[in-house]
């Protein structure tokens, strides 16, 4: 009798909390679904305000200029404006808005490996700390691409007789597979986060890959002739060790270059690689032809290998399409750099006539 | 005198439209960040009080352990309280509160590929779009596991005259190292999206791809003797060939059950592989003892690799690895199939129990 009121008592009361319980879950799954719709119709209305807005700065924009073509506007002024037009940009694209403005479409390569998953990031510091991690990656990177080919070499020199075993070069070559794929993956990413990274520096990286991914397959050939055979390795392995410089020469200055746009208010912190604003020109003296003999043996031992596949007794295609390769890149790293520099010094003429205009105007007015 | 008057006019003018601009760019930004400030306040409390809710839930199960076992509550009763919580759980993990939840670690592999990105896809809608689109990717790949080494050798009996090329094989070999690649990265996004795949399958394709890798750099050794040289090929062909249609079974077998399990609600969408619910049984005396014979054929091709390695007069190490990791990977996935029918069958036992504890039930009370 008195289990049974007991039996009774306990059950009425684990039912009460149990019929909380699921009281409470179904008001939270409500109050998470209008949240969710709120949320999206705030975010929408915001797009909307962020898009008509971009369009009256471009109006306005153009404006400006036909009015200065027409002489309707006093330069000095119209310079006054064109500053403010593009702070107001700049607060848009580079502020919390950003988040809000429809976005990129990801491309084929991310949803080749991700399927369709959202790689943007929705709140500014992310994207900053992607961009972050994505320049310290490269630090990382540069540095063992430095040390990895340096380490090959001095190690053939020392231990190995003059010639290369096959399977440190393979290791190389997978690691090299391994960080080209991150690195486009990485740098797709960026693009969906607002980065206006030059789409050939990607490119390039993707025929990087499919380089590694053939040199793999190639079969490293030893004794007898071991310096004749590896000609073509011994050449690669130079060319890397003189990227891994060339690559830590060129972080360090987008790096600084970089904090100085962003210190003047010129850019949108997400742009990654030859942007058009100057910085931090010095170092460029340094850079520059750094980059250009780089390019230069890209081609040479690209060249080299065309020959060797060309001439040599086993015509393998690997060595044929590594050579080929090769020399599309350099071709292409230079017309790219060429670019850069140009869109560079066209804008550096444009702040001199600006500037000198600034000062002309007050002798005008 | 009236040009500059006009000067005047449209100076004002256009100086007010950007004043204007400029205000707005403000007001933009301003309602940007307050609308992401008080998103991540409402997002941060309905998380609190799902944490909140899921101890509740947790507190109210053992509680009606304890009272079952001390005999202080209806058998009956407690199973339709259990299911009340059941149903609770499941509106809160496979429903809008589910984006609020705390997310799991990325781990490691995928943070070396794509750096700190979030991969957590906020809406539901999207989450079950990713799941979708990795079964469908299953489905295409498994259909293309099957065609390619068939393809491969049936070009071999009648085009090149039982002497495989290597370039068809190494291309062979690295799509399936991009498939690896693309499956393991998915999978791993899955798993942040709160499936609950079995971590081994995962290993498993980390295997796959070091396996596909390492067979890059493996040669293919054509005449003379060339059936004899190339049997490990052929025999890991034979193997794709069985895993194709394996994979097709599966994927079947995995798409029904999981629909079966959604209208069962009893699970959540996201589960991949292998729980422990059933569904469609029928097709499980199909898929167990084939998934058995492949496993089994694995380990064979994987022993007959290193029996090559060891006795034969080349010792390539990449022969050796290849077979040490496909006994693995068989080892592997024969443990966890084991396990996860064990599983199934201790689900079975305790659904029988349950169902007939209610069958006895009405005659008890």
């Amino acid at each position: 009798m008195v289990e049974t009121e007991n039996m009774a008592d306990s059950s009425h009361n684990v039912e009460d909390e149990v019929g909380r319980v699921v009281e409470q879950a179904k008001e939270l799954h409500d109050s998470a679904a209008s949240l969710i719709s709120r949320t999206a119709s705030d975010e929408q209305s915001l797009c909307q305000r962020a898009l008509s807005l971009d369009s009256s700065i471009r109006r306005l924009r153009s404006l400006l200029d036909s009015l200065l073509s027409k002489k309707l506007l006093d330069p000095k002024i119209a310079d006054k404006l064109e500053d403010d037009l593009q702070r107001a940009r700049c607060l848009m694209v580079d502020g919390e808005v950003a988040s809000f403005l429809p976005r990129k479409a990801q491309g084929k390569f991310l949803q080749m490996f991700l399927g369709p998953i959202n790689v943007r990031a929705s709140r500014k510091d992310v994207q900053l700390k992607v961009k972050e991690e994505y320049n310290s990656y490269r630090d990382r990177t540069a540095l063992l691409f430095l040390l990895f080919p340096s380490l090959l070499l001095v190690l053939r020199g020392w231990v190995w007789d003059g010639c290369l075993p096959a399977f440190p070069v393979q290791l190389y070559q997978a690691w090299l597979l391994f960080l080209y794929t991150g690195l486009a993956l990485r740098e797709n990413i960026l693009r969906v986060n607002g980065s206006d990274i030059r789409p050939w520096w990607i490119y390039h990286h993707y025929c990087a890959m499919i380089m590694a991914l053939v040199s793999l397959t190639w079969e490293i050939k030893g004794q007898p002739n071991c310096a004749q055979k590896q000609r073509g390795v011994q050449l690669f392995l130079q060319w890397a060790m003189m990227q891994g410089v060339a690559m830590l020469l060129q972080n360090r200055y987008q790096r600084q270059r970089l904090y100085t746009r962003i210190a003047l208010g010129k850019a949108k912190r997400m742009d990654v690689v030859w942007g058009e604003t100057a910085g931090v020109d010095g170092q460029l003296w340094i850079l520059c032809p750094l980059l250009f003999i780089l390019q230069g043996f890209e081609a040479y031992v690209g060249l080299l290998l065309l020959k060797t596949a060309l001439v040599g007794v086993v015509p393998e295609w690997q060595v044929l399409f590594c050579g080929f390769l090769l020399v599309l890149m350099a071709v292409g790293n230079f017309l790219n750099t060429v670019q850069t520099l140009m869109a560079k010094s066209r804008f550096k003429a444009k702040m001199k006539r600006s500037k000198s205009k600034q000062e002309l105007a007050p002798t005008r007015s």
